[in-house]
């Protein structure tokens, strides 16, 4: 047998052992997929498993989250220090680093989280995008890499791989190559069972290059991958894999998908792949080949490193300080000039128009800021002066017209946070964020620095009716762990939100912003940020309350007038504005408890559901808002329908204190 | 100039006028489209303005919903009562039928709400799937209808359409039409902007049949459809049409997609078109034709009606049962036997097992529910001996292999509910809710018996991990207006929640359902179902509680196993288990009252996040549960990690009882 094929079996061997260690897991793809792996990694990709982080590494996404140990045993053999053979055996347990998906950040070469299926393109979409990206402003010598991303069935079948391929194909990303492990099986039995698409037709339709492969043959996978790189479109090439490969009675079959093999088959694929091995042990002379591979690939990260010390000094100072994620040192001077001019000259304008002005600045002095709308871009007013569009033939722009493509939008977002050196926002309306949760749960998960510009942010939008207004979005989204979710009330609080938004690089951030425009009452200038504070007293009263009013966004315009209004009949209310939750709550017990205060009467007050609001108002608080889908109709009658307007909160407050 | 294309022409105006009248609107696409959707309804479509319901009526879906004012025009100028000239003149105004976009249950003749993009493709695939089944169960002489449905670019970008497309072709859904309103304009611009795709290519990569027309050649648009009628595949037809046709100055452009045309702009295309009637006027002439458009489609209905005459009684009475929504007369009995069944012998199972022992007698005494699974089949526990799968061939099967589509299967449950006759219910993991949510919102929005059922629902998974553990899923859901939401704690309250959402014709229900086994608490055969009550108590104390312990699902044992360990401190407790929040909101005031208690100490228990349990617990009780995302390890230990055990409640009690 030769070395590259007992490479390969190498990955079988540890898969199939720590799956059944662990007694869970997905044996069936890297059993399947070694081969195809193997002459990737050690033929073609660039990376330094002693520099996993080096910027102009070729990526690796591997989309079917579900064959981590694929990944993990790659990891271990190519010599990554952060992958030990304990941790393979460790597989899916607690606190490992091998967990049951590949989760980011738990060990180094793991580029994304995967494992809700067909993100994983997306992303690899995301990260080619941003090679371009940066490379039309850096050069090739500083950015030259590949995106190579392995998918299964269930990734082609899910949706959002459309989204993606489509815009891979539009945008020319050649050096894009999906690898298709095509192995004919799903869960619920042959793929045949659900789907019959001609998947090269269908790549070809959107401009892909497409290639197929015996995937256990690795001299032909080689060829393949060599004539992808000569593409000028996106390749996918197609490796016909048998699932769970080696394995005597189960390979083939949807047996080897998701459960341990057992002992006896184990022992029975020893015996048919000649493996003499015991568990997450291997030979000398394969665990040598693999280190050699490691060292092979990292060859490249030393001539680049040669170019970037040749480099133009100013560059290569740019280039590392995005690459680190840092904020150029101008930001937060270009802020608090914009928040002057701001106080002098308070606009009365909705928060998606105060989104466009802040982003002005915003996109000015932060080159490395990427815009983009799910076709919205004039209802979204996320485009700048400074944003010209990427287009398939020049990235030198700054904006993503992404299409009708929400969760790819969102997903490839990922991959571009994930990439590093850019910080990506787009645009879409509020109530489809349900179109890209699955893609936005995981910018939460993974910590990462993407920001979601959501307008039409309530029944304020009018019209379009209750297909298009949010009334549960804002609660589902600040139900995400890590994910900020921004509602401000005025010009003033959207640039703080903003400035909140692109500081925060570990958490995504999600700006609910309205049609419809508001009344400034933010009108003073304030050194520090108030919206850093979650909620904040935006209207005290002269003397202990009677009444506490919270509100955010657009609701904050009703608080204020009840203010008023309930100051008329001697009764005294303050106004705390709250545009996040999730900072309020980071705030010291002392602050939270002030703001809570002990006003006998709580109010809340904004246009969506009840949920969530307790927490400032209390089980017993009054609630002004939505409890039921909307309608569709001119905004102010909506409010007036919906009973969101200060004399019903005035109302509701005299009654509560009879 | 011919009276077909003034017929179309009498569309054109009546949208434009309304967009103009409401000041908000979209006039380019009903203008667009006026002549392929003045052909399908002149030509084609069977229906009954005066008995919109007919059961075998043509379904004709508007996927592009922001085109709903050439639907309300149809309606209007086909005859139907419910669509009145000053219903067209009250577009978009609050309270209309008219609503910005098509709104289920506002008028007869609207199908199905849409809006959000891409829906009405699955939806339509739904219908048309139902129209098989039924068929196949009924024969041609009931059931033998075709579904039409119009999308836009933006329907065709989406990810779901991808979805819905492969299935639909996989499925040989020939008497389904998508007739492709191929403007070549988006809201950013020419579709150019942002997509490259040969969709004739696409489709044909889907099994489909696809045809090219210029969209405004009736006789052409006539020939395509005709040859689409005798296809043996689902056809796409490539309508090719100029957006805002008729507008000298703005047909063809992103100007005429969105916004009022403007008087002057009105007047032009008036002049430009040779129409000389006033707004919401029309020539006699034209009015009749459309009239007499509408009685020629009623003809079929009459045929149809004596077809149903003739039918053998039972099959006859059987059909209209079910087109009905009632359900069979042994469904109670069945149950009652089944819940007698697990009194007298409880179950230690996991809920998704329950799922199954509950569906093995719904879907034998319920004919007309559909089962399925998004290609976890073995994993949700969704198939039971009386539902074979349906193939390509074969539609006499009760159970869809959905493929991985989670959101195309929601959609097309949507569309199947909408076709009546079939009470659909599938599953996928319940963290997957976030990929088909767009979907979901919609089941609630229309207020469809569709049931969603969502295995692995919590920590309680184990190694799989945070990507596949949801911990805000379920508070998102309970966020939708009108859906269910169930978590049951044992199989007998599964089998309650399970009739309860049979019985629900006009909610959505989610059932979230555990992996792991779980003690049974409920022994005792209860006639009322304890479930529909949303919370209950479950274990009570003797005397005054000093202590209230509220859990759902899986951490009703831990309330249990914390209610006897506070008994041996003298510590009373008492536990509700709470199945369902929105079935508790709607129970009286004094039993609420009498549930939320009035013990010192109120404890939540939920493996996920606590926003909504407030609610129960008040903002100063003790929630028992997660406050970030979960991890892989065994499910177990999980719950130590998180500490999420009856020790913990034990010890947090007795804390605030000091």
């Amino acid at each position: 047998m030769d070395k590259q094929t007992r490479m390969a079996h190498a990955i079988r061997f540890l898969s199939m052992d720590a799956v059944e260690k662990a007694n869970s897991g997905h044996p069936g793809l890297p059993m399947g997929a070694a081969d195809v792996a193997t002459v990737l990694f050690t033929k073609f990709m660039r990376f330094d498993p002693t520099s996993p982080k080096w910027a102009d590494r070729d990526r690796f996404v591997m989309s079917g989250g579900h064959g981590s140990m694929l990944l993990y045993s790659l990891l271990h053999l190519l010599g990554y220090e952060d992958m030990s053979i304990e941790d393979l055996a460790n597989f899916r347990q607690l606190g490992a680093k091998t967990a049951g998906h590949p989760e980011f950040g738990h060990a180094a070469g793991i580029e994304t989280t995967t494992g809700p299926l067909g993100q994983g393109i997306a992303n690899a979409v995301g990260m080619a995008i941003t090679e371009r990206l940066l490379s039309a402003k850096f050069g090739d010598d500083l950015v030259n890499h590949r995106t190579y991303v392995m998918a299964g069935d269930g990734c082609l079948m899910e949706g959002i791989s459309q989204e993606a391929i489509a815009l891979a194909g539009h945008l020319k990303l050649n050096k894009l190559v999906l690898l298709w492990d095509d192995n004919n099986i799903t869960i619920d039995g042959n793929v045949s069972v659900s789907d019959s698409t001609d998947q090269h037709a269908r790549f070809k339709a959107s401009n892909w290059n497409t290639i197929s492969v015996d995937g256990h043959d690795q001299a032909a996978i080689a060829e393949a991958i060599e004539e992808a790189q000569k593409s000028d479109k996106p390749t996918m090439i197609d490796c016909k894999t048998v699932i769970g490969f080696g394995s005597p009675n189960k390979a083939g079959t949807n047996k080897v998908h998701g459960a341990p093999l057992g002992a006896d088959e184990i022992a029975a694929t020893r015996e048919a792949l000649g493996w003499d091995c015991a568990p997450f042990e291997l030979p000398a002379d394969i665990r040598d080949a693999w280190r050699i591979a490691g060292l092979n690939a990292a060859q490249a990260h030393k001539e680049w490193q040669k170019r970037l010390e040749a480099a133009d000094s100013e560059v290569r100072a740019e280039f590392e300080r995005r690459m680190r994620g840092d904020l150029p040192s101008g930001f937060e001077d270009a802020m608090a000039a914009y928040k002057k001019s701001l106080a002098e000259e308070p606009k009365n304008v909705a928060t998606r128009k105060a989104s466009e002005m802040a982003l002005n600045v915003i996109t000015e002095a932060v080159p490395e800021t990427i815009g983009g709308s799910a076709d919205l871009t004039g209802s979204n007013n996320t485009k700048t002066p400074s944003t010209e569009s990427v287009t398939p033939d020049d990235f030198s722009g700054r904006y993503m017209n992404w299409g009708i493509r929400e969760h790819c939008m969102a997903s490839a977002m990922n991959g571009m946070a994930l990439h590093g050196g850019v910080i990506p926002y787009s645009g879409t309306f509020l109530v489809f964020a349900d179109y890209m949760r699955g893609a936005m749960r995981l910018s939460a998960l993974m910590e990462q620095r993407v920001i979601y510009v959501l307008t039409h942010d309530s029944i304020g939008l009018g019209e379009d009716g209750p297909t298009h207004q949010p009334v549960e979005t804002l609660a589902s989204l600040r139900a995400i762990p890590n994910m900020q979710v921004f509602r401000p009330a005025d010009a003033m609080e959207t640039a703080e939100c903003w400035e909140l938004a692109i500081k925060s690089d570990k958490n995504p951030s999600s700006l609910a912003l309205t049609r419809q425009g508001l009344t400034p009452y933010r009108t003073e200038y304030s050194e520090e940020n108030l919206c850093g504070r979650g909620a904040y007293v935006l209207s005290d009263c002269d003397g202990d309350a009677d009444v506490s009013i919270f509100a955010s966004g657009s609701e904050v315009e009703i608080a204020m007038a009840a203010q008023a209004a309930l100051a008329e009949q001697d009764i005294l209310a303050r106004v705390v504005s709250v545009p996040c939750f999730e900072l309020f709550e980071a705030q010291s017990e002392e602050y939270k408890k002030d703001i809570l205060g002990e006003a006998k009467v709580k109010v809340g007050i904004e246009a969506a559901l009840r949920m969530g609001w307790d927490r400032f108002i209390g089980s017993d608080g009054i609630f002004v808002g939505m409890d039921s889908f909307g309608a569709s109709g001119p905004y102010k009658e909506l409010y007036e329908k919906f009973g969101i307007t200060s004399d019903n909160v005035v109302a509701k407050v005299v009654e509560r204190l009879k």
